[in-house]
């Protein structure tokens, strides 16, 4: 047949585009097949009137995210420094306080105004927390029968043992929702050793939020594509069912089949589960698939004329267990001028805001931002919703991550490719899993992997 | 348009069937559609050349599966009582004890040959655990905040802190692998809450496995599409996609597209969230279909030219922490004289079994059955595995179930309908659930609530 591919991708997230390029940079032909009417997947923004940028999905970069950062420079997007200059915000249990340190995983600087016995139960908690996860080696969580008993508890009984205070419980609970460690989501759905493992190789003390790209994360699809050549990609286009055998593979869309040597399926576990196979899935993939839910996480993007907070001498940065906002921070480009938060709803806060009307949604996450940062906060420029698990081909934010028990019963087959199919996907990253830097580990991977086969 | 269906129903398992069926008898228009080439989801069996039947997919009812039961009387389907007469086999730790009771979820007659203290701790356990799900209410257990802590927690958690021997621990995830409860699964992976809730909505108590049917189960589906009429249902074609608004819905199939006003998705939850909806799902729908998987379980029939093991008084039950085999059960029709032992590989011993040869996998089944029933067991007439973690129109067996946290944050959208669409399986029966009779409840109820509409 005249058109035959190398390689076939199904997805045009980050991983998918960038396990495309490498082939095609070797020579090989690609074609890269996407569900949704754009590409980019989880790497998506826009520019506003102002000429501000948002970034709907993913928008950090850490210093220690080697992969993200080389092709940062391969395209040569700039960057420059999260703001987080000034007090950061506390609003715990209606008090509101103001101080000089940062508590995300790590603390530094002054405490916040909990009570003594309150800061250190969370002190002493997180040095158990930490050290259990430093005691994981740096692969993968299965395989060891050692894990199994941090596998078959959720965070949420973890928490209940290791913290007597209010304030101890929040923390962890508030670190399970709003900040890394996949998910994001309630404590009593992951399980703890997720959670260690998380910590372990996606950990906030590398400051994986430390600096911003101009224009934004979500331009880099568009420059893959460009070196990729549009005639590469197909977009609004389902896969619906792969045929695989000893020589290649047979990807059926809803509009078309095409044939190629190998498939790259790029997408989160549980969308690589809603395709068919033939022959099917090994059965320990087919339960993996279904065993693998995408995070409750809505991200909001709101911006004013100017970043406000900054003259009264504040970081942007809020953090407390309001009604809706249980973390806030400063995402503004210094070269526009505008002021814009990022933010996010989740878990259980999500459940009641997602039912709510797009009125009663804006006007709570207003309210608690003026708790923040003052009554500024009520008249913004522009108020964005991001809706992550309303959207059918994502299906939640930011990552998929593991019930208890999955990770060493299922595990393995995360990343086990069958026969001529490859996975791709921030999910099954063994570094820095949930963010950019892990998702372009895996398309590096499997582009490598077929390429030495090619 | 010509074509118009009252209901389109996607599936055909027997959520699906009695749905259609009873909109039928009403005078509906309906139309049944299945993505595998043959009707009945898991409710399939097959007549061996001996001419006994086996059931690759359930088989017993019980006295108090009321809408089963009216279902058998309609069809004229007769029952036998499951035999028990004789005595039971324990192995546990390599001990072999033949003895006069029973205990699954109750106990009765003799006690097996535990220690007294290792027998007086899983009593102890038990009645705990039974008298924590007696205290919730005869309803879905969401809704309910007092169900969070229930819900935040594993099986294993619960077994870990509420035993101290070997035995103890054993005999709980033994219930949760080996019996019902949905699932089944390692207790590692399943909320608390869910077990409680098996247990309180389908109690082992109530003898859901006293009888059997001469023919087996799997001769209903074809009694039911025989009422129904053959050109009222399409095999073979996997529906990929509904539309839906406020006049209809249409269903799409790999092969054509089908009109009608009402459509019942009649499939486990995480073949619900296979199929793509035009508007999506809404965000909770969607996070739910994620979120129930399907237990871990084969299913294993191994006839004989006789049921030699009541030559010995023995009941052809077995059950102990056997290499595979965990629990099996004389399933043999006393109209045809063939002896048959219906038996399950479970959880982490499915994991390892299902990647052996098939000539090593039945070697390990029946090593076990001769150590609960003597050598005769080695040498069977038939040998029949159902692998349905493999089979990728189910996904796994018996029936999806709950992790922690899902019953809590999303159950909700376990019975919600969407606009014109509505749901069935035995996955979200309130009675039942995991059984055929949960099954049917749903399935009658979805056709009522349409009916009422039409």
């Amino acid at each position: 047949m005249s058109n035959i591919y190398d390689c076939i991708v199904a997805g045009s997230g980050l991983s998918g585009l960038v396990a495309a390029r490498n082939l095609s940079r070797l020579g090989y032909r690609v074609l890269v097949i996407e569900a949704q009417n754009r590409i980019g997947g989880r790497m998506y923004g826009e520019y506003l009137p102002s000429g501000q940028w948002i970034d709907r999905g993913g928008q950090w970069v850490g210093p220690t995210q080697d992969r993200f950062l080389a092709l940062l420079d391969e395209y040569n997007i700039r960057r420059f420094p999260t703001f987080s200059e000034g007090k950061k915000v506390l609003l715990f249990n209606g008090q509101r306080h103001e101080f000089d340190g940062f508590f995300q995983g790590f603390y530094e600087g002054e405490a916040p105004n909990v009570s003594e016995e309150e800061w250190n139960d969370a002190i002493k908690a997180w040095e158990s927390f930490d050290s259990l996860a430093q005691s994981l080696p740096e692969t993968y969580p299965f395989g060891n029968n050692d894990y199994k008993a941090l596998d078959d508890r959720t965070f949420a009984q973890w928490i209940e043992e290791n913290t007597h205070t209010d304030f101890g419980k929040w923390y962890f609970s508030y670190m399970c929702r709003a900040v890394g460690f996949l998910g994001p989501t309630e404590p009593g759905e992951v399980s703890l050793l997720h959670l260690l493992w998380g910590h372990k190789s996606a950990s906030q003390g590398e400051h994986p939020e430390a600096e911003l790209l101009h224009g934004g994360a979500g331009q880099i699809p568009a420059k893959i594509v460009e070196e990729l050549g549009d005639d590469h990609i197909r977009i609004g286009e389902p896969v619906i069912h792969i045929n695989h055998d000893d020589d290649g593979v047979e990807v059926h869309t809803t509009k078309a089949k095409y044939s190629g040597k190998y498939a790259v399926v790029a997408m989160p576990p549980h969308l690589a589960g809603r395709i068919t196979y033939n022959p099917p899935m090994p059965s320990l993939r087919q339960q993996l698939t279904q065993r693998v839910p995408m995070g409750t996480c809505a991200k909001l993007l709101i911006s004013y004329d100017r970043p406000f907070w900054r003259e009264k001498g504040l970081a942007g940065i809020g953090l407390g267990n309001c009604q809706w906002i249980e973390l806030c921070a400063d995402s503004s480009d210094p070269e526009t001028g505008v002021g814009v938060i990022a933010t996010f709803v989740v878990g259980d806060r999500y459940k009641k805001w997602c039912v709510m009307s797009q009125v009663e949604r804006r006007s709570g996450v207003l309210s608690d931002l003026a708790n923040y940062f003052g009554e500024e906060a009520l008249s913004p420029a522009t108020y964005d919703e991001v809706d992550w698990p309303a959207e059918q081909w994502v299906g939640g934010g930011y990552a998929g991550f593991m019930p208890p028990g999955v990770w060493t019963t299922f595990g393995q087959a995360l990343i086990t490719p069958v026969g001529r199919i490859y996975w791709a996907g921030t999910e099954m990253a063994e570094r820095w899993a949930g963010f950019f830097d892990g998702a372009i580990r895996t398309g590096e991977a499997a582009a490598n992997s077929i390429a030495n086969l090619l």
